[in-house]
């Protein structure tokens, strides 16, 4: 059975028809919504539906779950399948799902298949992401479900109690969470470093010298900035590591939960990592860039004028030729490493390989 | 059950084996034969190979379905499984499963494991693509079959009745589809912008001055087409959501299906965009190959040499110089915003982001 | 029922609780060990559990596997599931389920969930490889297993009879074997062209002409010997392919096996053609550093001030200008299209071709 008529309703309808199901849609006003669903789905009054399905699909809107209390006696020992989402992280004080459990206690709620989009269900599960989450205190319905979603072509995954209802509803109104933290910081290192080359290569000169370097500023302080970033950010995924093995010395345990500050800093080392090798990469790009630029030219030129006017044949100033050749070759191989490192992080890298192996490569 | 001896019979057989089902394989020529199979599967005549199985692999050639009609009194109310693919798209009318469902009206049908190699079948399930596309008008059977796949280590995923088997035959014949129209959409733009450029930077000077510039067309004028390719390309990905929101406008509904050009265009996005990226990679290391190239250290050398005998010792266009700095870095920035844009497009990054994340992204 | 009060047992009762199952563990010191379980967990004495429950996972070292024979009797008639590890690989003569199950052939062993680490048992299934291998002798039993790992949210994967438990026992402990032929391979390549290149870029020209470039080794030498490691490995991708073939038309079929080394080469095709990639992208990466170099620029400059001083204005050799600019965009060309090869050897891109797809982009 279905409950709604908007837009998940209705794909799901058509997705438990393709599925092979029997499909009961309740609808207020079941003739004029009759023509947006599936021909094989009936679509009738909404106790009617009730009394015809063992489990239902409660598709409306929170606000409109209390409209559902004239049904309160059929739905009595029913199924019922919470598949809303909120439009706010933590919107309301309890989840959608134990908001709906409360209001009929005679039924068993299970939270599920919010985080599958209607264009998901519409589209089958065979591309996109399939796992559908789901939770109840009731084990006997949480399988009845996992089943149905298994038949859909869904992956069930088991999130236990009632009590995740409210981290299953925040999944998708999630942004990036892991990244926020890395991110700023990522920002305001290069805020900081940015600021520091900017007075050392551009404004030191130029009121020391009166000389004008501001043609420096979009690529050259930026290129000295970057790697900066780059080597504090790849010591702070590194220095969690061994702070963590330091305090479980000091305790002589392993089983005492590391303070929050240390266990969220353990967490985010994967995306400190992943900024630390973008700004390796950029860095590498903007390098790569220097002899492109008009101002090389012109002070190569120059130089090269200069040295005719004087008739100085050769200059080879063999020290700097080769602090010049191992800083190139030392930073390729840096990159290199860094890549490698880049792409065992990719789900799919990571997923092949086993722990020995991924601590190896580390 | 296995009908057949082929290469996919075998491997069929030797999986079902291993995954602990009792296989009795169907032979013309039984003795002969034997030896192909594995041990624990019983080779007979065909007849005795129906008689003592549930389940029939129909593993033969569409031409050779005829022959199994002798078997058509045993085979009442048996499932048949047909594993069976073309050699070309659309070859016959109906599809082969259709086919052999009109020849024995008294079987169940299911369409299945035509996806999956004989490789993969004998390997084992754990590397490379698991997922068995599934069909048939009876939910029993096809449930039953779904059943063995999953017991074989597969994923089976259900595709809804029999006439979806059509499109379940083409799949291991497709040739990347959705990329056809873009990739001749991304060769008509080069070609286009190539021949402009061609005429204005080799033809033209040639001549009104006599110039002979032909050594810019492997790199400089491929360098030009480029970004013109890829900006196009660019535009090409957010235009049809534009068009499709005005229609949705326009119409006042969102239920309105798109005209089919526009379904078209929506749905080659993806591909239109990573080539965009392809393009504007490319262009990247053109354009880092610049400085590398002969020309362009005899046209520095000419202009130092022409400098010293003017005894002409600085010229420093500050325009210029910002020009090709503010030039250099820009590119920088949006090929990295695009290398995101096409590190998400992976289906295993595509996978982990939910929708807020993925538009927030885009 | 869990045997064991470790890292592996707790996580293990973790994650069958939040699962929706029952659990009670054996501990030879229940009092003691109690506030490490979780509270909806049983903790009593080993042969208290073991009556208690059908199906046993052991989760303690081999080596105290002869402990449990005091509970011989109640364990008849019992499924175990072996979830131990070793430390080396194929450290005892057998398997440790296969011990397990001469310890106790009233039993029925099932070896699984050695390849899930505790984390990730108490973490979830969500991220990280879900797979959980299984094989077993009883059928039943494996099955029953593998229901317990889907409601636990992983994959099982069935591996067949005991025979198979050794593999599984290994695969935690395997370190990148397919890489490792490979890499020598590569390394032993790069060590012969290196040599090469060194003495005939660097010694010879010292020996001959007292020449001093040494600065050269870092970059130039290195720059010169990794395209071709790279064209060998490419080479030998595609060689093994052509032997197949010639061997398989030498006997007149293809159901002969290839001899051993043929088939290890041919199972290491990707690894040699990822490091050929990689050689070739470091290649790409090492030319655009060089007109970064000092070196570059002291050279450039010399040749600029040799022909102001000689008043020489234009040297401009039409034959080296096209074989650089033909060289850079065959390059590019060449690594474009090998890119396109990596990047279709990913997990999760691999996954979504079929074969025609992938032959046609190989």
């Amino acid at each position: 059975g279905v409950l709604g008529s908007g837009d998940f309703a209705r794909s799901l309808a058509v997705r438990l028809v393709c599925s092979g199901f029997k499909v009961v849609v309740g609808s207020r006003n079941p003739k004029r919504k009759a023509n947006l669903f599936p021909a094989a789905a009936e679509v009738t009054f909404q106790a009617e539906a009730v009394k015809k399905a063992d489990v239902i699909f409660v598709a409306i809107f929170r606000e409109h779950y209390s409209t559902l209390c004239d049904l309160a006696d059929v739905l009595v020992g029913k199924i019922l399948v919470d598949v809303s989402n909120n439009t706010e992280i933590n919107h309301h004080k309890e989840s959608n799902a134990e908001y709906l459990a409360s209001l009929f206690p005679a039924c068993t709620v299970v939270k599920g298949f919010n985080v599958v989009s209607a264009w998901t269900l519409q589209s089958g599960a065979r591309d996109g992401n399939k796992q559908v989450l789901i939770c109840s205190n009731n084990q006997e319905a949480k399988r009845t479900v996992a089943e149905i979603a298994q038949v859909m072509g869904f992956t069930p995954v088991d999130m236990g109690c009632m009590s995740s209802a409210c981290e299953i509803e925040n999944i998708p109104l999630r942004l990036l969470p892991a990244w926020k933290i890395p991110i700023f910081l990522a920002l305001g290192l290069f805020l900081c470093f940015f600021t520091y080359n900017l007075i050392h290569q551009v404004i030191h000169p130029y009121i020391k010298e009166q000389k004008n370097k501001l043609y420096k500023i979009p690529i050259e302080v930026v290129n000295t900035t970057l790697p900066c970033v780059s080597y504090v950010m790849l010591s702070l995924v590194y220095l969690p590591g061994v702070l963590a093995a330091c305090s479980q010395l000091y305790y002589g345990t392993k089983y005492r939960r590391f303070p929050d500050w240390l266990d969220q800093w353990l967490q985010h080392r994967k995306q400190i990592g992943l900024l630390s090798f973008f700004c390796a990469a950029l860095h590498a790009v903007y390098s790569l860039c220097l002899p492109m630029r008009r101002s090389h030219r012109y002070l190569l030129i120059e130089t090269a004028v200069k040295q005719a006017m004087e008739k100085k044949m050769t200059i080879w100033v063999e020290e700097e030729v080769w602090r010049m050749e191992i800083y190139i070759s030392v930073g390729i191989i840096a990159l290199g490493l860094l890549s490698l490192l880049a792409i065992t992080s990719l789900p799919s890298i990571a997923n092949s390989l086993n722990w020995r192996e991924f601590s190896f490569i580390q």
